[in-house]
This record gives C-alpha cells, sequence and structure tokens, in this order.
C-alpha cells in the first residue's frame, strides 16, 4: 500500500533525503575492475574485448560487427505494426529535435572585425544499448536521432550479444530507423573501452552516450575527458502535482507507470485535496492487480513511494521546486501557467491527456531526462549534446592597435609579459 | 633552441602522442586524500574548512565571507587604468556572450497541442579562482560574465585566503566589474566542497566552474554529478599554422605567449615554408632574451614545441585536425577560407592581427578553451553553460486517442504493461 502523509515542511525535507540516499557513492572496488578491463581493451584492442566478451556473455560472435544484410534478415520478422508505430514516434522525435539544432554565428563589425562561432556535429559517436530486459527500441529512437539532426558523421551502435546468440530485433530495427551507421555486439565496460581508445576493428569515437549497468557507467565515468559522455543516470522517478480536477484513475495508472521501471523507481502524488488522495491510493491498489510487473511495482511504490497530502498548490510547486524530479505531471486547472513556476525538472506534462507514456514514446521532447535531482543542473539530451563549438576572431590591424595599450594593461598586470610582447610586436611596425 | 622537424605523417602522429602523454591518468592517492576531505566538509561544515585553510594556507580569517565594503577598501588602491581596461574588455566579453542567449522556445500546433522547452538560468554558481601566481584577474572576467548573461540567481566566488593575509585586490576588483554577488577567502578542496554541499555560512551551489590544482580539480571531478562541472582542464596549447605571408616576428611573439603560461604547455608552428620555419626560431631566441618568463618559454618550448615544415596548407589543416588545439591561429592568406576547413580547434584567431593575447584578454569570446585534444568534443566555455533546459508537453484529449494505439504498442513491446495501462485508461473513458 503506498503511503499517504501529511505533507509539513519537514517530512517533504526528510522524504526527500530519503530518495537522494537511493544514490550509491563511488564505489572502488567497480572502479578498480573497470580500470583494468580499460587498460588491457587500450593495450590489447579486440583481443581483449573479444576475452571478456566470453567472459561476461558467454560465447562471442567470430565477427562483432553486423552487417546491414545480417540486419535485413534478423529483423525480417518484427511486427510491421509495430515498426508502423516506431516510425511514427520517429517522426515525432525528428521534428522536435530539428528546432534545436544551432546555427554558426558571425558578429560582422562595421571596423571588418569578424567574430563568430562555429557549430558542427561531432565526428563520430557510439552509443550503448543494453541487452536483457533493459533493451528498449524506443531509446535507440531516443539516443540517436538528436545525433543525427546535429550531422554526426558516423553513429556507431554496441550492443551485447546476448546469451541467445542473437541479438534483440527490434533494437535493430530501431536502429535501422533511426540511422546507426554500425553495429557491433560488444557490451559491459569492454564495449566502451573499444569505442573510446578504438581497436583494429570498432572505430574511435568522440563522445558515447546510453544507459547501462554500473559497468557501464563507471566505464563512463573513468573515461571522461578521454571522450565525452552523456549525463550520469540515476534511479528515475515521476512526481504529480494535482488539484480537485485530476482523475484518480489516470493519477494511479500514471505512478505506476514510473514505478514498474525498477524496484529503485520513485513515484510521488502531492496534493491539497485528501478525497483525491484516498482515492488515487485505492486505484494503485486495483489497477496493479492487472499489471504483470506488479512486484517490480509494489516494492517500488512501498520504498520509494508516497502520496503527500499539502496545503495549496503553491506548497506543491516548492516541493517540486526542491525535488527537482526527472518526470513531472500536471494535472490541474489552467496546466499552462505552471510552466514558469516550475524550475527544476527534466521534462513537465501538462493536463490530464498528457501522460509520462506519451513523453516516453511518442510526443517528441527526449525521454533520456537527468534523474535523482539532477535537473537542477542538467538538461534533456538534446542536439546541443552532440555538436561543438569554435570560437573564431578576426581582427584588422587598425582595430588591434587601438586595442593595444589594454591589451598591454592587462597582461602586465597578470606578468604574463610574452603576452604583452605580442602585441608590442605589431604595434611597433 | 625549438626543434624543426621534417614533418612527414609518423612525425606528426608520433609528435601528437607525445603531446598526449603530459595527461596524467586518475591518481588515486590524490583521490583518496580528497575524497576524505569532501566527506569531512560534507558531515561537520565550516569546523572542517576552516580547520582545512588553517592547515593549508597557514591561518584563517575570523569570518570567511567578505563584504561588499571591505572589498571597497581593498579594491580602492588598484590601478585606474588597469580597472578601465577590464571594464572595456568586460564590455566585449558582455557584448559577444549575449548572442549566446538561448530562449525558452514553444511550438503550437494547430491541433491544440503544445510542446517546447523552457530554457533558464542555474539558480546559484560557484567559481572558484585560484590564489598565488595563477590568480588571474582576466579568468574572473571570462568564468561570471556568461554566468551572468545566463541570469544565474547568486554567483558565489571562492579565493584561498592568501598567505599574506590579504586577497589579490585585481581579483576582487574583477569579481566586481563582472558582478559576483558573494565572496568566500576559502580554497582548495574544501572550498569545493563546501560549495557542493553547503555550509552554515557558504550556500549550496549547483555548478562549480573555473581552474585550480590538481586537488581542486579532483574535488570537482568527484563531486560531478552532485553538482554540475565545467570541462577537466589539461595542459594547454597554441597551434600556428602559416604560409609565406606570415612574420616571423609575429610568430615567433604568439608561440612565446602561450609557451610562458606553464612549463607543459605547447607551442607549434606548421608551415611548408622552410625559410619561415627557421626565421620564426631565430626571432624566439631573439625576443625570448627579452622576457620575464624567460625560463618557463625554454622549457616548454623545449619539451614540448616544434616548428614542423610540411609539404602544403592542406597537410596543415590535417595536422590541425588531428592535434584539436585549444588555440589555433591561422597566418595564411584569405584566412576567413580556414573556418570551415578547421574542424577540432578551441578558438581560431584568423590573420595576422589576430594574436592570441588579444583572444585571451579583449576581443570577446571566452579564454576557457578546449585543451589536449578535447576539442574534438568540448567547447568553449558559454552562457549555454549557465542554464539548463526543461522539455514541456501539453497534448489534448482527441490527439491523446489518436496517438493511443501506436503508444501502446511500442510499450506492450517493450513489456511495460503499466506504460501502456496509463494510456488504455484514457481510451476507456
Amino acid at each position: 500500500m503506498i503511503r499517504i502523509a501529511k505533507g509539513d515542511r519537514a517530512y517533504c525535507e526528510a522524504f526527500i533525503q530519503s530518495l537522494k540516499a537511493r544514490v550509491s557513492e563511488n564505489d572502488r572496488s567497480v572502479e578498480d575492475k573497470v580500470a583494468e578491463i580499460l587498460k588491457d581493451v587500450r593495450d590489447n584492442g579486440d583481443e581483449a574485448v573479444r576475452r571478456y566478451t566470453m567472459k561476461f556473455d558467454g560465447w562471442a560472435p567470430e565477427k562483432a560487427e553486423i552487417t546491414k544484410e545480417e540486419i535485413d534478415a534478423l529483423t525480417a520478422d518484427c511486427d510491421p505494426a509495430f515498426i508502423a508505430s516506431m516510425e511514427r514516434a520517429a517522426e515525432n522525435i525528428r521534428a522536435f529535435h530539428a528546432r534545436q539544432k544551432q546555427q554558426s554565428r558571425i558578429d560582422p563589425s562595421p571596423t571588418g572585425v569578424l567574430m563568430g562561432q562555429r557549430v558542427r556535429g561531432l565526428h563520430r559517436v557510439g552509443v550503448y544499448v543494453p541487452g536483457g530486459t533493459a533493451a528498449y527500441p524506443s531509446s535507440v529512437l531516443m539516443n540517436v536521432i538528436p545525433a543525427k539532426i546535429a550531422e554526426v558523421g558516423e553513429i556507431v551502435m554496441v550492443t551485447p550479444p546476448g546469451r541467445t546468440g542473437k541479438p534483440d530485433k527490434n533494437i535493430l530495427a530501431a536502429a535501422r530507423i533511426a540511422g546507426v551507421d554500425r553495429v557491433f555486439l560488444i557490451g559491459g565496460a569492454q564495449a566502451v573501452a573499444a569505442l573510446a581508445y578504438g581497436t583494429e576493428t570498432v572505430p574511435k569515437v568522440d563522445k558515447v552516450v546510453g544507459p547501462g549497468n554500473i559497468f557501464v557507467a563507471t566505464a563512463k565515468k573513468l573515461l571522461y575527458g578521454t571522450i565525452d559522455i552523456d549525463m550520469i543516470a540515476g534511479p528515475s522517478e515521476i512526481l504529480v502535482i494535482a488539484d480537485k480536477t485530476a482523475k484518480p484513475e489516470f493519477l494511479a495508472a500514471d505512478l505506476m507507470s514510473q514505478a514498474e521501471h525498477d524496484r529503485m523507481a520513485s513515484a510521488i502524488l502531492i496534493t491539497p485535496e485528501e478525497d483525491l488522495a484516498k482515492a488515487t491510493a485505492a486505484e494503485i491498489e486495483r489497477q496493479m492487480q492487472t499489471l504483470s510487473r506488479k512486484d517490480i511495482i509494489k516494492e517500488s511504490i512501498e520504498n520509494f513511494g508516497a502520496i503527500i497530502v499539502c496545503e495549496n498548490m503553491a506548497e506543491a510547486v516548492d516541493f517540486a521546486n526542491e525535488l527537482a524530479p526527472e518526470h513531472l505531471e500536471v494535472c490541474c486547472e489552467n496546466p499552462l501557467e505552471y510552466i514558469g513556476k516550475l524550475d527544476n525538472a527534466g521534462s513537465v506534462f501538462l493536463g490530464n491527456y498528457s501522460p509520462e507514456p506519451l513523453g516516453d514514446y511518442f510526443a517528441g521532447p527526449n525521454h533520456v531526462l537527468p534523474t535523482s535531482g539532477t535537473a537542477r543542473f542538467f538538461s534533456p539530451l538534446s542536439v546541443d549534446d552532440f555538436i561543438k563549438k569554435s570560437s573564431f576572431i578576426y581582427y584588422t590591424e587598425a582595430e588591434l592597435l587601438k586595442a593595444a595599450d589594454d591589451i598591454i594593461r592587462i597582461a602586465e598586470t597578470e606578468e604574463l609579459t610574452a603576452h604583452a610582447n605580442s602585441i608590442a610586436v605589431r604595434k611597433k611596425k
């Protein structure tokens, strides 16, 4: 049973602290194991990757890369209705992300001076796709499409070969829809290392994105700086803020759609309406019985779920801003008025007909979102994550001479006389 | 003497590798020491910060925060000409960065569906400013001004109290020009920890930026995820590509302006002109004698400097793209033609009158740039580093019902039946 609590300030703060405790500290023993794998792959390339694949996946394909023809064959019996749904989702994701694309910029001055910044897609990006039960075709779309829009030169997907000897056909279909260029059947820290350092067969990339287990996440963290990585993902959560216009049946369903992800997931409703709170708790009990992942839902709801009864909607907004949830549903009258009130959230779902799964799969905004309170400073995955910028400066002789004394004065104050000299030699001419 | 080398492919690759070797691997003994400081500050707040300040800085002020009145008094005898130069620099930096500001966006559909993303400045940011000889007022402008333009709620500067008992007056003046809100005289890993966790007196921030020694850098790296950090900075470099229109006197001065930073800095010229190469080497020897940081310049030039003679400008461009230098000068005919050819560089300085110090101090683009080859995937510090985005989705009932079957189909394929249920309960209505 989900707890129903009177949400005074002390309760809310303690509850937020208890959710923060879900995030584990750096695990040194995992770091040591991963560091060894990284070094081995850096030094021994494909041979090391193959050795770890044998060890962790139980077998290794003769050739880690699978060809376009093999992908066509493996995806031949995908459900055409599923493929059509994925194609419609991909179209929406493309449309939303296309509008994020930044352009190179120039600031021309009447003096002849030109400054600006060039924006371009990364040369090559790796996308990690977990195997097993966490293999989500929708995540392939969400990770790959922004990279395509950024005009990344080449997108390399890695995914474990799986104990069955066959990669997930729907993952491969999603890779094709999204526009992945190459696919390698490798997983774990060894796959991340292969992407970061390059091997005889795996090309070296500039950035690795995508979810993974603790070994994959640790490999990414240790390699940060050698490559770029996406944000560090922790346990996920949904917060729903609701007033009397909300529907208990919908609220219960939405809370459980997050709770089913894993046993660490958190689903929270905050509302000033005590009747709504009770009705939603009852609905959760009723609907849960019909759901295949009932056991996970029950555990995450009991450990990390809550229905908090607050005084008014202003308190609900304050709680949301403190929690900084990954997903935030606003099931209230005039939901659009909340956009500007909510400071910290990955994605905001407004109104009774914008449930979280609409955003997870279909509407267009990215479902890779900052978790565990990191929405205070991280943003949803976007086209910006797959570009890099360079600034450029073109000065004329006349404008440099006008600036010369200022530059020399600052350089000399900082005791960097070679900086001053670089201007002085031009002034003397 | 700077080496002059025939730059065939093998030589260039080996040289780039030797520069990469400047970057040290994770140092476990430093990490252990820093981890202990972080934990201590998290648990014991101001008392721990004060204890470490006493230990590492030799003394600690009664009150770590210095007031606006104290700053006014401490900066009273700054050179007015220096202040005026800094104000002109700040104006240029503001103008360039103001054009980076992203706006919140809405995508309205004729169906009534609204999607978009809200952009807002971070709530509170910490800026680390090193003490001692690496105390650069210009860096205060470069780190703080983009945060101001992003409309960060509060900017907290930390800087070591210094063994003299007085903070650097020019650093404080720069903080005032840039618009820092609060200044604390604390430094090292303990200052970063205080900002990340908050103490009784130091407010908790969402992000820490700014350069620092290995303890500061390690603290930032370990706290990544608890807070956001800026990119990881390594040894810096300049590459100059030059044709026969370049002037040896200028080239020599510019190479040394980078070489003087520290003994690990790298300064490289690549040109097809052998005469230019020799003349530049001679100019380096000649000018070096007049420079106060001659010893550092000599050491970094000898260890990490080179003049490479290549076959043609296309090879020079290839080398630049491989090296991905922090600073890249183009001293060539028609320099603007190179903007689109250069894929990987922090900042590009075009023509004979755009030397690196112009960008370091005055022109407007940021001088916090990706170092040591990370320009392959990192970008100059910008307003984007001080904002966060939230996406929002508002669907109508009619549009959700149109999408319902697609969403349910994808959810069921992923075996997430509670996701499907969240749509199904709305469909049944």
